[in-house]
């Protein structure tokens, strides 16, 4: 135990920092990072312990002022002890050894990660400890109910209500954008939800952005399917199974991805959302997440096996992500290629156009507005009747935008074209290089830069053809773009001989 | 990336760590506990993102002004990107995996760690798969022998130099005070560091450091050796095996202890220090780390193995750990005891006495200075004759301290009897309640604060008598120990007859 005299700090951190000498400290059993109780005559609190050299004196605990409901008076003696570990501990040290969890363990676990109540050091062990051993489907399904309980949920009165979701990892993934519209014309409920960019250029709801608000409540949610029985909202405005995100942000820096929490994470969302049936698209190729269509095939069984015990039927779609989706790769050149495509289908690529009527095929069958082998053929009806483009006007005006024409939306001034060094056929369009250029260009922030691609992958070309065009709003990021394409060569060109030996 | 001005903040934490308003990450992918780098015109440095609400405005970035050899300027403007992750991330994925990791591997992560470069999150990574994957015999010697070349090493000209080693959790586990002077006294060179408290109320340095210095520096522990023989210094002074304690750090919020990790650390330390041979005591019984004579055999071996393959000599003595050692609990009570024991070692507690005249005997055997099957007599007769004590006052004072006799050691002068509560025999002592009721009194902090033992496991008491005395130098402490103990009953008496039951 300590005992220190409390001395207010102009500290805001949200890790509830307390500030100690490392004299304090030195020798003793407590160190930097350590969760603490700290507790006066009239009250107790609990923070994470941070040494420093200069700016508390030995003896002094420093302490935020800014600390919520807390009082303690300046110069105040206080005891500050290891706080009891959370009980989460001895269900991650269970799982560690290799038993399995019953639904209460796991009940705490996801509160106590929701109340903020475990550190990084926990979180990461409760994640590479399912990542080795695995989960089964009972513990799975005890996860997901229990992230979605633990945060706000949508209810519905007209049903069914359906969805579509991506797994990710393909850039230019704009598909929503028809998909959403298609299906509500059909007289469906689809409030689609969707993310900003966590690793890729754009996220939907930085493209839409460009254009309408994307921060909606969940009432405003409700208002606006409601009305044009579509959404297109950013995810993060709600409170939707917050577990994820906490979850999330200690998955990034180790590079994994148990495959309980991807379970979890996409199926915790519809359950709070009040979704009836869902489509789920797994893109396969170099590049994404799933690597072949045997992966992509054993995720998809247990996607649907999930929503079955969830009571919510879920269809998988495998889709091809070796490549970019249509050609624009940033929020203002997608959100533009969107508007193209919803005004003149015929002319917009056919990859969009592809995924996007394929999709909504799939849920107009679902929920009886086509029958089973037509849904392609329906969606791709409404979509050239313009019937798409009206209601995802609706939805926009609804959502508190204007109607907007291809040709108003603004890219970077600042462009640069690169072109081919040779003459041959586009072997490849590497989507992590793609993605990681348009970040150098100002992406997600700068809504105007990014990638317009002028070739896609078999293209024929000739030495100087423009593969693609980079744009930005800064001539500082358009150079640091630019040295980066000259640097990896994101769309590789190859003749047919692709190596010359000169002996046998 | 994000572009930010910089802003000077009077801040000195350890974790380097840049500030930045909450309004300029939302909806990025940047998040709080990040590692980013940050980039001026003339300068770059890596640091962790905390975020604030009110400490720094949105657009600014809040930066220590105690940060070294780096050039900024307030109100320049930096950029600010995701660190590359250190290369450790993918070996401790290959780890997660079930893979073996190269000796170069494991170099690398043992180095980042000690630049610390890993974050928490990757310390704890790394820690949970090794506990579940496990090391192989060449992956643990990979990390023994690096953790040893990543920090200081002492170097002998007299040969051999020998140490005996617990892996603790006994308290009152004071044996070495009587084992070093005794072998020393014998002529060989044993040098022995020691830690102060982690999870005990007194490590044997805290306890040494009632009447002498125990901070020595490796210069000053070669000195204190060659001098006297022996040596009794804090091995948190110097710096051997620094990637020990910090992932000592990481391993203590888990409450887990890979075996990989727990071998590494002993031999690395004994690498460092230049250990010719080693005893290595493991103590076995209820409440310590070792719950029986099976899985102490099995240690046992471990430890045997890895010393042949290190090139360091390593006998194993499983010993008993079921209740503490001696009858004293805490720094002044153990050193009075410990002193008691050198002058006069027929009136001693017989634990104590045969717990450190054991481990002397077989160093002494090792050693050549007696014959096999001889030792334990020979250190007994050493002790007995008063060379052990000589030797003690000599070591005592070689490292600044004074010839102090049992008397003179001032105890806690508030002080507290607790009794029976009926009559009976003890039953049991548990080592963990006698422990946290040895802290709540102040230990180790407040070095005349601990327990002092009357009665011991087997002992016949009447209702009323004295089972134990706390001392404290606190009053509101002893308050607060009594009340633990009444509440816990760290000692327990039982009649012959358990329970009684009314009906067959």
């Amino acid at each position: 135990m300590l005992f220190l005299e409390v001395k207010f700090l102009d500290l805001d951190l949200e890790t509830n920092a307390v500030i100690i000498n490392e004299e304090d400290i030195k020798g003793t059993a407590y160190y930097s990072q350590d969760r603490v109780l700290i507790e006066s005559k009239t009250c107790s609190f609990i923070g994470t312990l941070q040494s420093t050299k200069t700016m508390i004196k030995p003896g002094e605990i420093g302490v935020s002022k800014y600390i919520k409901d807390i009082k303690l008076n300046e110069g105040e003696e206080v005891r500050v002890r290891h706080a009891q570990k959370p009980q989460s501990v001895s269900y991650m040290r269970k799982k560690m050894n290799g038993q399995t969890l019953t639904a209460d363990e796991i009940h705490t676990i996801i509160d106590e990660i929701v109340s903020k109540k475990l550190t990084n050091v926990e979180l990461s062990a409760f994640l590479v400890s399912t990542y080795i051993r695995g989960m089964n489907t009972d513990e799975i399904v005890a996860m997901t109910k229990r992230m979605a309980e633990t945060g706000d949920t949508i209810q519905w009165e007209k049903r069914p209500v359906v969805d579509v979701h991506s797994i990710g990892g393909v850039p230019g993934n704009k598909y929503a954008l028809l998909t959403i519209p298609i299906v509500a014309a059909a007289g469906m409920t689809i409030p689609k939800t969707s993310s900003r960019a966590i690793t890729s250029a754009a996220g939907t709801a930085d493209v839409l952005e460009v254009i309408t608000n994307v921060n909606l409540s969940c009432e405003e949610i409700q208002r606006v399917a409601k009305t044009t029985g579509g959404c297109l909202a950013w995810g993060g405005a709600v409170n939707l199974a917050p577990a994820d995100d906490i979850i999330i942000n200690v998955e990034r820096p180790l590079s994994i991805d148990p495959q309980p929490q991807l379970l979890a994470s996409v199926m915790a969302k519809k359950i709070a959302t009040g979704i009836d049936y869902t489509v789920i698209d797994i893109p396969v190729g170099y590049g994404v997440k799933i690597k072949n269509e045997k992966e992509g095939n054993q995720l998809a069984r247990k996607f649907i096996e999930l929503g079955e015990l969830l009571g919510i039927r879920v269809e998988c779609v495998l889709t091809y992500g070796g490549q970019p989706i249509g050609r624009a790769i940033g929020p203002a050149l997608e959100i533009k290629e969107a508007l193209m495509a919803l005004h003149d289908p015929k002319s917009a690529p056919n990859s969009l156009i592809e995924k996007s009527v394929s999709l909504a095929g799939v849920l107009l069958e679902l929920g009886g507005r086509a029958q089973i082998g037509q849904g392609q053929k329906v969606a791709w009806e409404i979509l050239e009747s313009g019937k798409a483009l009206e209601k995802f006007n609706e939805i926009v005006v609804e959502q508190g935008g204007t109607i907007t024409k291809p040709e108003e939306i603004e890219l970077g001034e600042y462009t640069m074209d690169i072109h081919s060094p040779k003459d041959g056929y586009v072997t490849g369009i590497s989507n992590k290089l793609i993605t990681k250029l348009a970040k150098e260009a100002g992406c997600p922030k700068d809504k105007k830069a990014g990638i317009f691609l002028r070739v896609k992958t078999g293209n024929n070309v000739n030495k100087g053809d423009i593969l693609y065009t980079i744009y930005s709003s800064s001539e500082e990021r358009l150079d640091a773009a630019v040295n980066f394409a000259r640097r990896t060569y994101p769309i590789k060109v190859e003749g047919m001989m692709l190596k010359r030996l000169s002996k046998f």
